[in-house]
């Protein structure tokens, strides 16, 4: 089977690594940046840098770039591909490219979806193999898609050892908005807040442990993914945003109040995370 | 030689643990819970329970209690032990608890530490051989304690494996509000957003990836252990918590006014926590 990735990153090299494994599997790469696509060969990420014929040819091209140029970029290629090839996008937001794609005439052949992993570094370098066993893909719109052509996604997902469940597009970026993006901003916050005050980066160094440095993780991350992200999750991540702030702003009243009882009891409250999250497997780096 | 330990929670518990390894340390424990010693005893963690004699006989008494207790405790603690007995604090905050003893005459017995290593667990089964290894440990006003009882203390964070840093129990507090306690409620209260707001836990559990696990890895902490921080560290910590508030208010503004320029630079600026964090060894479970 013919495979064109589109962004050799995180994802793209990611999906490109496991496949590989299978064996079954011809991999042609894009990317925008001469070095990336160097580095993805080196590296024997892909077998070839691809072309316009490799795209035609393709049973599947996966989308992997950001999700504002995957948005700029979905229609031209959904009209350049195959008849019988499926483009699969795989970026963190779904409302609006499902929107763009909605009336074109090729629809059947596109299929939206979130496979929710990474780490938070980028390029073809960080690419990792089983990166997704065991994770959650969220698989938009499925009923749009050629049923062939799901067959052929699901396939994918079974070598990668992904648990697939289908949402709406505005549900999932709803909910991913307070799961993942809000996570990313309390994190560059935190980052920018210590960065700030402690103009002795020594002193950060020395006394932050293993805490800090587990909540402030994701400051690490890509503006280049990210800022897209922001752009098209805006009114999700702004309400996620008042919800945050607000609740610090309590939490912090709190404490000039010197209501213990209260603080104490927030942080009962909230030990039942605990629960919830058992299960969730960390394969971060 | 004989240590006493009083808390044998997650820090006392470690360092039992690691000391017990050494062989020429001989351990006794105390804890207000009749279940945590039974456990510490049956996991080993400890030789024996301690009693008033054994406390008086210690070479080293280890306070390893919320900072709360161990403020309540440190003045009787200082009457009792042997004049020849270091009182070792190992708690989060130092500032209180060094005014406390200040002018008592077994001033010299005192020294005031904050190993900076732990994990969101707590209870003697949290306790894990090397957690202090390569970690950071404070030590406040080391002239005020006897030259010999120092070197005893030095000979046990030497066993543990641990850097040693010294500092004023006023700066120490500051920092570690950045670095530690900020970290703490911003993962609190990002658990108590997304809980709140996604009231079917499932969707939570499906779609939380490592990136969630690890910012509010810290709400699983102890509001036991914390809240005592908190009430301890007071100012400081409104300090933090107003800078960060500030800066998310700020985050949002921008996103509101679809500056994706600026936003983007926030991140890119933050990014360089990386540089600064790198070397930090991530033990955390």
């Amino acid at each position: 089977m013919k495979i064109s990735i589109i962004g050799l990153g995180l994802i793209g090299g990611s999906i490109a690594l496991d496949l590989k494994e299978v064996g079954s599997y011809e991999i042609f790469g894009y990317d925008n940046s001469p070095d990336h696509l160097d580095q993805a060969l080196a590296m024997s990420i892909i077998d070839a840098p691809g072309n316009a014929q490799s795209l035609k040819e393709a049973d599947v091209v996966v989308l992997a770039i950001p999700v504002n140029a995957a948005l700029r970029e979905v229609s031209d290629l959904l009209d350049t591909i195959g008849e019988n090839t499926l483009l699969l996008d795989v970026g963190s937001t779904k409302t609006l490219i499902c929107d763009k794609v909605r009336d074109h005439r090729n629809r059947r052949n596109f299929l939206a979806t979130h496979p929710i992993a990474g780490t938070e570094f980028s390029g073809p370098s960080a690419a990792i193999k089983g990166l997704f066993a065991g994770k959650t893909n969220i698989v938009c719109e499925v009923e749009k898609t050629a049923f062939k052509l799901q067959e052929r996604a699901m396939e994918i997902f079974r070598h990668l050892g992904m648990r697939i469940r289908y949402m709406d597009p505005k549900a999932h970026d709803k909910h991913i908005a307070y799961v993942s993006h809000l996570s990313h901003i309390s994190s560059f916050m935190l980052g920018k807040t210590v960065i700030e005050k402690e103009k002795n980066e020594r002193d950060i160094f020395d006394m932050a442990g293993s805490g800090f440095e587990s909540t402030v993780r994701l400051a690490k991350s890509s503006p280049d993914m990210w800022t897209p992200i922001f752009e098209h999750n805006r009114e999700n991540v702004l309400e996620t945003l008042e919800g945050y702030i607000e609740n610090l702003r309590h939490f912090m009243e709190l404490l000039k109040d010197e209501n213990y009882k209260a603080i104490y009891q927030e942080m009962d409250n909230t030990n039942r995370i605990k629960d919830i999250l058992k299960g969730i497997t960390i394969n971060a780096i």
